[in-house]
């Protein structure tokens, strides 16, 4: 018997409060405009979106709420309901605690019980290791509908208590390059009208004597009042290896695939600069590129959900598209092709 | 085409320092003869091991290195090289770093790289649900032969700078019944002798309206000067539901698998008193019981691999073998089935 053919039958997304633009972080910061102007022209990201409030420092929203209302959403779209979920997959790098897994938090919230659950400790790769898991486990036949998360949250990273001022720019850039969010995908084996199909998905971790180029840590009560920060991010060793590793990732799907030709391109959305300088270094012409991290910031596991909102109300019939990924922490390629049959 | 056999080649396990009993415990604790007599009377676990020194407070082994360590001695029982591996997946509750993933520190230093790696934040079923994973994309085809890991540390929620006079007795616990370790296995889709396939391994859900049993937090930059315990458990709901949880896991493989007759049972590692309390309301005769907690400790994710490691040991053709887990967070259970083929 041949594997089943997946499909992406609906995807959600959630973003938490109200867009927060550049104007209004420098403010708060207590930076000046020459800052903001160098936040747009360098990064390119507009806005962004917060779980905590940035006046007041309260916790509006956490990762399970986001991860939830994504798959309600997601659900409503599909016409669906959570009993229908026989495997729960998601990936994030910033997990309300470290038990429970924040995926049978919400996996609870929903009503989703008796399935097997998993949950990814994954970055910028993660939605794309989660659909490989979830894809997988359909493609044996053991499963017929997954409902695959991803999305992170910024909560116990950004210290409000902190005077802007004591910070160098480059220990800012993480609040300016980076949103919260979450996104959630279902997946099927049952044919669909309007549903692409997954032609492949690739993960393939690239580490190998390379340091790595994102770090974080976490406290335990062993070692909570630790000093030093607790991320790091080369970004250097970033803006050099991304754009390569992207077009290694496009040329393995397309040669892989005999896809020469494709529709649309989701490429990495590290900012909204950087995106847009990558897109121009893989020249897919012809392509129709989706991207959405001037507007969202960089929301990690939660990113490629976003583009694919996008992709499924956009795709035609025999339309192709594939998507890219790049996880600078230990350096993952990640790569997803879609195909809408007719 | 049918799903390839997937075999359990070989394991290797790694435990840090010396192990520590519970006389070095209480003498370190600062807590008398009575509370050791205690222990023994109802934790009933007599030593484990710690990647922190107890003494000094250095951090002796990261839960990399442990991995690290029970991979090696896996690859050469097995007479494999990571070079062999297609697929690496780990499951852990407590990651050295939550970025990168400890996975990929291990697969950096034992030179695996180019192929797929995952993570999952599990508990006491997470190697099972990492044998899940890789089971599942070993049966599509798409690899040959996966390192399965799973390991937990205690370095970040051990803080020996307290007092352990201002403990309560339940405050205590957790350094009794837990202990440090890291476990590996190799599995494989080529027939070869003595290594048991696969038959089944089942992972679910079970947490549907239910309180966790066991939280665990992290602290991030934003709060991480948060007082109050970052880890509880419900101990009640623990004992109340194990045993239940145990003997529906156990009934629904053997029934699955129409096993009547069992020649191993490997049963959830709370602790060597709840051990013995679950193997005797099982219920297997005829089964041999195969444990180990008295003396590492619950070793969390790691701990199956040190039963497995027993098993490949003492299994003879024929020979059929079930192991059971639970995870208490939020109330999961794991399953496996091995069979020695002739």
């Amino acid at each position: 018997m041949d594997a089943p053919d997946v499909r992406l039958v609906a995807v959600g997304t959630a973003l938490p409060g109200p867009p927060v633009d550049n104007a209004a972080l420098a403010k708060r910061f207590g930076v000046d405009e020459i800052w903001e102007q160098w936040v747009d022209a360098f990064i390119g990201t507009r806005q962004r979106h917060f779980s905590v409030d940035l006046d007041s420092g309260e916790v509006r929203y956490r990762l399970a709420d986001l991860g939830r209302i994504a798959a309600e959403r997601a659900f409503a779209t599909a016409g669906l309901s959570p009993g229908d979920v026989d495997l729960v997959v998601m990936g994030t790098s910033s997990p309300d605690q470290l038990m429970p897994a924040t995926v049978n938090v919400i996996a609870d919230q929903l009503g989703i019980n008796g399935v097997p659950s998993f949950q990814l400790q994954s970055g910028c790769t993660g939605a794309f290791q989660a659909l490989d898991v979830a894809h997988q486990m359909l493609s044996t036949g053991r499963h017929r509908t997954a409902l695959v998360l991803g999305g992170d949250v910024c909560t116990k990273h950004l210290d409000l208590t902190l005077d802007p001022k004591d910070l160098t720019p480059a220990e800012l850039v993480p609040g300016v390059m980076f949103g919260d969010g979450a996104g959630a995908a279902l997946l099927s084996t049952e044919p669909r009208a309007g549903a692409p199909t997954i032609r492949r998905i690739l993960v393939r971790l690239t580490g190998l004597d390379r340091e790595p180029g994102h770090v974080v840590d976490w406290y335990g009560p062993a070692d909570h009042h630790a000093s030093g920060p607790a991320t790091s991010e080369d970004y250097k060793a970033i803006e050099e290896s991304v754009p390569t590793m992207a077009a290694e990732i496009l040329g393995e799907l397309q040669d892989e695939l005999d896809w020469p030709d494709l529709d649309y391109l989701l490429p990495p959305q590290l900012s909204g600069r950087m995106t847009a300088r990558i897109v121009e270094s893989l020249g897919v012409p012809g392509a129709r590129e989706i991207s959405c991290v001037t507007s969202t910031g960089n929301t990690g596991n939660a990113l490629p959900f976003f583009q694919f909102e996008q992709l499924l109300a956009r795709m035609a019939p025999h339309d192709r598209a594939l998507g890219i990924a790049v996880e600078s922490s230990k350096w993952i390629k990640g790569g997803i092709a879609l195909e809408m049959t007719a």
